[in-house]
């Protein structure tokens, strides 16, 4: 581990360039356009390519030296003082949804690129080298899974397997990569890092509704996913009184209201949610017979996520012993919760609070390549507001005061693990 | 209006052919018979003509004189002793769903035909004349609106514009009528009457549970339909926390349990049920943001139909005030409670405890030829239980012996009507 950090005067007030950081997003969000403003770039696609050669080429500009691994995943090495070292990583991912943004993935890859550029601005050498890394396929639109750069790396998925994934039109992950040149020689294997920074948009509500410019991201939380079927008896809703009724739908209404309550009762950060449900036979005077839909718990804990799968099951149950309906539970995904490390969460504590950027602790909701890196490397995520806490959407948008900060914030994390020369 | 009834100890013994009653309706099920057991024979098709041939030769078999009138009905009369009075009619329809039952329909037709037959057995002429009459298209899954042929013979449509109705294919009523050579001469219009007796399965579970042979209907419920929309925002089930978000399924599960309340609040005939519901944007991780749904409240006065309305609008406006969600309500259709007629209950009533049947009322949730009659003519109907409760359906089954009870019934309420001549 690198000792304390050796930081002067002149480091503390060094500030990343917050306009050639937001040209830079949108230089790179030029690449698969869409009318509506946002960005349309799958991964490994043509445009992908295009992207991945514009970031490329700025890393060189940047004095890096560039290395591809063999599931494409990118890293742009600028040299430490001591280069045997190992490198603080920073990164996400430029692959988007279909209908995606500017901002998310990008803004953590351009994060990177512009603390490198900030610090050759000033000569500055890092003890510790740094890299900045761009994660192949995060968004799983085109192949899954998702984060699957990431989890190739960290070992979650097989290398083999993983390169035999298909799109829909039949082409592998293999080919895709060998069509854009980016099957590399690199060993696609987790190796020694002082830590992972990622940048992200929230993707969420939190920080713009409370005036907040810098999640200080502790963790991400666990998720367990289930089907659910409620079988009733299709009835004339004419003819049938209310007290012989058999109706999937009111009971499902019921324990939607119950999962509701369960993520109520291991609040703030756990929550429920059913997004989709299938009502049959779904006809205007009908009685429905069958109602199925999914339930999705998340939470910080896994002994949080356990008391949660208890409680769902005791909904289940008592809907079951009520004897109207019959209910039948199945889970289909989990994803352990992952704790962040504690010592890359305080340095993006410290350098916000350095920075006077009004800031809270954060868990996030989503699926980020850091959570996969956790698992291998001290990993933190530096959270910033996006309008409306929308993303996944073209109209996704963040403020520039807000891109700024957040690297200034990965600038100074950074910096804080790698080491400065004097 | 008909003097009190003429009945001698011989009448009160009377009692149809149960076997006969049966047999016809097995015969009639052949026409469109299904390899599940069940009848598929929608309205004015050549299946429909066939079964309507079979059903006239009966008749004519029977010694009636028959009429068709321009829409298609049916009267099969059989004279009374002073043939000047107003008929007393029994009937229903032969038309079925796409998927229908053998009973459906064709049991107050045949019920019909086998009281004539009885009478004809033992030589006995009644005071008034009694006709049994076929109603066109009363499923109204070929042709719309349903109860199509009962509805222009009391004027709720018109003529020119229901022959003018297409089928998918183009057809037209009119068109269809000529093809199967059920355009009649006589007026689709109605004309002064005794009564109407409709028999029918239930198609609903209350007679079977209760181990009840004849359901005396005393009215049909009224009805309102609405649309609702539940209009939230659509967010990312991750990283939204439960006290930011606007989800519409969890606000429509609310409502779906309160708009059940509704019902229950007015019991025992009151109803309400939601038996359609989209989802969107209908993804498993994915917070919805709209929820649209139907509504269906039935009750037996338009007093208490009005206060479920009400009932209904304030659940609705606590909702909009809570603010989370914005709810819309439309009202798409209304159908009047249609009470049946004193007299012709009590007859139905009489007839069922002199035969010494389980018997109790009973109200019609579902539509039928008699809720029109009985805008013109004093109306009744007879209920018998169906297996499970289950009707448009193929499996839709009664039993023999609840069959030939229903059919007595009839018999008996007719003759109370018509009169018998010693």
């Amino acid at each position: 581990m690198m000792g304390a950090v050796t930081e002067t005067k002149d480091i503390s007030l060094l500030r990343i360039n917050g306009q050639r950081l937001w040209d830079s997003l949108m230089s790179l969000a030029e690449i698969g356009a869409t009318i509506k403003g946002g960005v349309s770039r799958l991964a490994l696609t043509d445009l992908d390519r295009q992207a991945r050669d514009r970031f490329v080429q700025w890393a060189k500009d940047a004095g890096c030296t560039v290395r591809i691994d063999e599931i494409g995943n990118i890293f742009a090495h600028r040299a430490g003082a001591d280069d045997d070292l190992p490198p603080v990583l920073a990164g996400s991912h430029i692959d988007t949804q279909p209908t995606g943004g500017k901002f998310d993935g990008n803004y953590g890859v351009l994060s990177g690129l512009e603390v490198m550029r900030t610090l050759n601005d000033q000569n500055i050498r890092t003890r510790a080298p740094i890299e900045v890394v761009v994660w192949t396929n995060e968004e799983g639109s085109r192949f899954v899974p998702v984060m699957m750069g990431s989890g190739v790396f960290v070992g979650a998925f097989p290398l083999a397997d993983t390169l035999r994934q298909k799109d829909t039109t039949g082409c592998s992950v293999g080919e895709a990569l060998e069509a854009i040149g980016y099957a590399g020689p690199t060993p696609a294997r987790h190796f020694p890092a002082q830590g992972y920074f990622e940048a992200h948009i929230e993707q969420g509500p939190i920080l713009e509704a409370t005036d907040t410019t810098i999640g200080v991201v502790t963790g991400a939380l666990g998720q367990r996913w289930y089907d659910m079927v409620v079988t009733g008896m299709e009835a004339h809703a004419g003819p049938t009184p209310m007290d012989m009724r058999h109706d999937a739908l009111l009971a499902a209404a019921r324990l939607i209201q119950e999962i509701n309550q369960v993520a109520l009762d291991h609040a703030p950060d756990a929550r429920s949610t059913v997004g989709w449900m299938d009502v049959y036979p779904n006809s205007r005077n009908v009685i429905p017979g069958t109602v199925r839909f999914s339930v999705d718990l998340r939470a910080a804990t896994d002994e949080k996520l356990d008391a949660m799968d208890a409680q769902l099951k005791t909904v289940c149950d008592a809907m079951n012993k009520g004897g109207r309906v019959q209910v039948q539970l199945t889970q289909v995904v989990y994803f352990a919760p992952q704790p962040f490390d504690a010592e890359r969460i305080g340095s993006v504590r410290a350098a916000a609070r350095m920075l006077q950027l009004s800031h809270r602790d954060i868990v996030s909701g989503a699926g980020h390549d850091a959570i996969y890196l956790a698992q291998v490397t001290p990993s933190a995520m530096i959270f910033i507001p996006c309008k409306d806490g929308i993303s996944h959407n073209e109209i996704e948008s963040a403020r520039p005061e807000h891109v700024e900060a957040g690297c200034n914030v990965l600038l100074h994390a950074m910096l804080q693990q790698a080491g400065v020369l004097a």
